[in-house]
This record gives structure tokens, C-alpha cells and sequence, in this order.
């Protein structure tokens, strides 16, 4: 499984994913979940994925060689689409179609489906930070200021956080740690999720990648964290009458 | 859904229920999901149940009639079994045969099948408490001191708090208190979960259920708990440096 979650604040976004791919329990492997696509300064793009990996990645290949195409138009290009909107009408497109001809191909031989989710976020100069849930059939959903985080893949395990401090007005820099906490819930209680992480925050306005940073098993700054949450949780839990 | 807990230390048991039953998001009941079964000093039975109210409804009456029958025996009683192991027998018995004889009319007229799964715990004279998970086929597995609690229903809410600071060591009153903040998480991020809760507690060797209670919406010690988590979580959320 995987775990992913991008959060919308006014300050601008921040984007987690885990790196842990399985085919079984017997069969795991680290790959990469979060895809960046910047022209700085222009606009920044981060795609965040969540399901079926030869899905996620022939999508992510066939973005790249229509940003790369010499006859790239705003139609086929991510990178000039006019708004975030039509990002997300070609990211969807392209997610629906690989998964479509993927599951045709399964069929022949077995019952498989193979399918995928995505979580986009960006911002284009001129326009406003989006973010979206692009679901396996290609239609989408976004994040509003009710509703300013959203999750892909094992997302229980690290929702009660995000649904205890996080809004709109969060900062930055706990909206990055409200991230990190809720990933390390995650990855305490299910075995399918797994470190290292791939983390981006983008600044709105800036339209491009403000930080982006691997953190690896072990990560000094990344185990203090834990370790004092888990503290924090057990003094908390001491302190509580009922 | 339904969100129920059952943790095994040293010290007790604790188990924990919802009472949200739903048929679609428009159709939402309340229903007690604990069922208790003493004869006092001799041996104390909790059952929580999780799945479809016509099959949890169907077993446990079933489980009372074998009771009150005028010939029952330590095979057919779960007051009269000779080992909790047996009475885990029993009562998986009944709730396979109780699930396959309402699929077996469900699907006559739709492709709908019918099942649920159940937390077991409990203690006869002269021996341990014991505390089962038994799912809808009638097989069970069994809590150790490894994994001292079971959780059936909406279960990964509430899990990373259980995880943190469970172990058979645990006191009954910091048990219950991890039972009801696990609960806590659980009502907050997921509306098939709702209040009242029913919360027993049963003391290693008593053989008798110790305490037993309806924890009502808008109950002040509870709603106190809830907010002084939150808080609580909130301050350790702020002292956090990453």
C-alpha cells in the first residue's frame, strides 16, 4: 500500500509520500510516489501516486513525453496547460487511459484490474494554489477551506491528527510537521507503508518548488520527531483523567 | 460501521463498543452491540459485535436460548462450557451457521450476503481470562501479551494510540482510559462510528463483570476527556521542533 496526503494552506502546500511498493507481502520494494514538474517561476506541479505501479508509472511517462513533445500545445503539456483545472482534465486523461488498456491487458489472462489514484497540487503564475484528488476514473475532487488536506492510500491511520490541527490558516512549518506526524502514525501501525519519504512544500506565489528533501530510514531529525510525539502522546495520556 | 475494543492485561479486561448501526448513509439506528452473559463469581462473558444486525442479533439470541434451555449442557451453554475455549466454540458455531442461513435466503433474491465478527472476552473460575477475535466463519485468533488487544469494525482510527501505550502491563485505569481516547479518534473521523458507548470492565480472578456502563452523548466526563485530548494533543503538537 502506500500513504500520501497533500495539505492547502494560505501559506501555500506541503506534499508527503511514502516509498514502499508491494506485490504481496513477500515482494517489497522502495519506489519513488511523488513526481515533481516545475518551470520556475512559471509554475510548479506535484503529483503524488497511489495504487497500481505500472499504472502510476507509464502515466507519469506518458505527462513527461507530452511536456517533452516538440509540438507540445496547451492541450497536451502540463507544463502549458492554461489553468490548474486543465492540468488536472490531463492528468486525469491519462491516468484513466493507461489504466483502462492496463486492465484490458490483465483480463486476457486473469480477473485482475490494475487502477490508481493521485493527489495534484500546483500553482500556475496568475492563478490560485490548487489541489486535487484524481480518482482512478480520471473525475477529481479539490481541496477546499472546509476540507484543506487530502489523503490517498492508508489514510486512517493518520487522519485524527490532521482532522485535530489542521486549517487553512495553519502555517507552513506546522502544516510540514502536521504531515510528518500524521505519515509516522502511519507508518507505526501498518507494515504496507514505509520509509524513506519524499517531502515538497511549495510557497504560495512562488510557483515553483520551495523545498523538496528525501528523508531517509534512520533520519536523525525525522527519528527525534517520532520518538518525541510518542512522548508527547505517552505524557499527554498520563495527564488525562476520566 | 462500528468501532469495538478489547484489551487483555495483567490486571483485566476492558472492552469497548459504539452503538451506530446503518443501512446506507440515510437510514442511521442505535443499537447496544455489548452483550454480557455472568453467572457472578462463577464466570464473567463479554461479546462486542461488528457486521450485519440481523446475523449479531440472530447469534446472540440464539447463544441466550442455549442458555435458558431447560436441558442445556457444558456443549450447547456458554454458561456451562468447561473452558473458554469451548464457549469461543460455541458462540463462533452459532454465528457461522447464523450467517450462512441468512445468505442463504439474501441470496435468492439479490447477490447480498450477510456476516459479522466478534470480540469475545471473558473468564470461568479456575482459569485465565482469555479474549478472542472470532471472525464470520466461526475460526477465531486470540489475544497474547505481543498483541494484549483486538479491535473489529472501523479499526485504524483508534489504532496508533492502542499501539503507543498498550502493553499486559498496562493498569485497568490507564486500559479503559486507551480504550475511550482510542474510541475518541474513532467518533472524530469517522461518522459510522457514533455514541453511546458501552464500556465493561472485568477484574482478573473476580469472575464477575466490575463495572458496566452507558457513556451517553454529551456525557460531561467523557466530553471533558475528549477536549483535554485534544488539547493535550494540540500543546504536544506545538512543543514538537522539526
Amino acid at each position: 500500500m502506500t500513504y500520501c496526503v497533500g495539505l492547502l494552506l494560505k501559506e501555500g502546500m506541503v506534499l508527503l509520500s511514502d516509498t514502499r511498493t508491494n506485490a504481496g507481502l513477500d515482494n517489497i520494494s522502495c519506489y519513488k510516489k511523488m513526481y515533481t514538474f516545475e518551470d520556475p517561476g512559471e509554475r510548479s506541479i506535484v503529483i503524488l501516486t497511489a495504487g497500481s505501479l505500472s499504472v502510476t508509472q507509464t502515466t507519469m511517462a506518458r505527462l513527461q513525453e507530452a511536456i517533452d513533445d516538440a509540438e507540445a500545445t496547451e492541450e497536451t503539456s502540463i507544463l502549458k496547460a492554461r489553468t490548474m483545472l486543465k492540468v488536472a482534465d490531463i492528468v486525469g486523461a491519462h491516468l484513466a487511459e493507461v489504466a483502462s488498456d492496463i486492465t484490458m491487458k490483465l483480463v486476457r489472462n486473469s480477473q485482475a484490474t490494475a487502477s490508481a489514484t493521485l493527489i495534484l497540487g500546483g500553482q500556475r503564475k496568475g492563478g490560485a494554489m490548487r489541489l486535487f484528488l484524481i480518482y482512478p476514473e480520471g473525475n477529481y475532487i479539490e481541496a477546499t477551506p472546509d476540507t484543506p488536506f487530502l489523503q490517498v492510500g492508508e489514510h486512517k491511520y493518520g487522519k485524527p491528527i490532521l482532522d485535530r490541527v489542521v486549517t487553512p490558516d495553519t502555517s507552513l512549518t506546522d502544516a510540514r510537521k502536521a504531515a510528518l506526524l500524521s505519515m509516522d502514525s502511519t507508518l507505526r501501525s501498518n507494515l504496507s507503508v514505509g520509509m524513506p519519504l519524499d517531502l515538497a512544500v511549495i510557497r504560495e506565489g512562488e510557483c515553483r518548488i520551495h523545498e523538496q528533501r528525501r528523508i531517509e530510514y534512520g533520519d536523525p531529525v525525522f527519528a527525534e520527531m517520532s520518538q518525541a510525539w510518542s512522548a508527547a502522546l505517552r505524557d499527554a495520556f498520563t495527564q488525562i483523567r476520566i
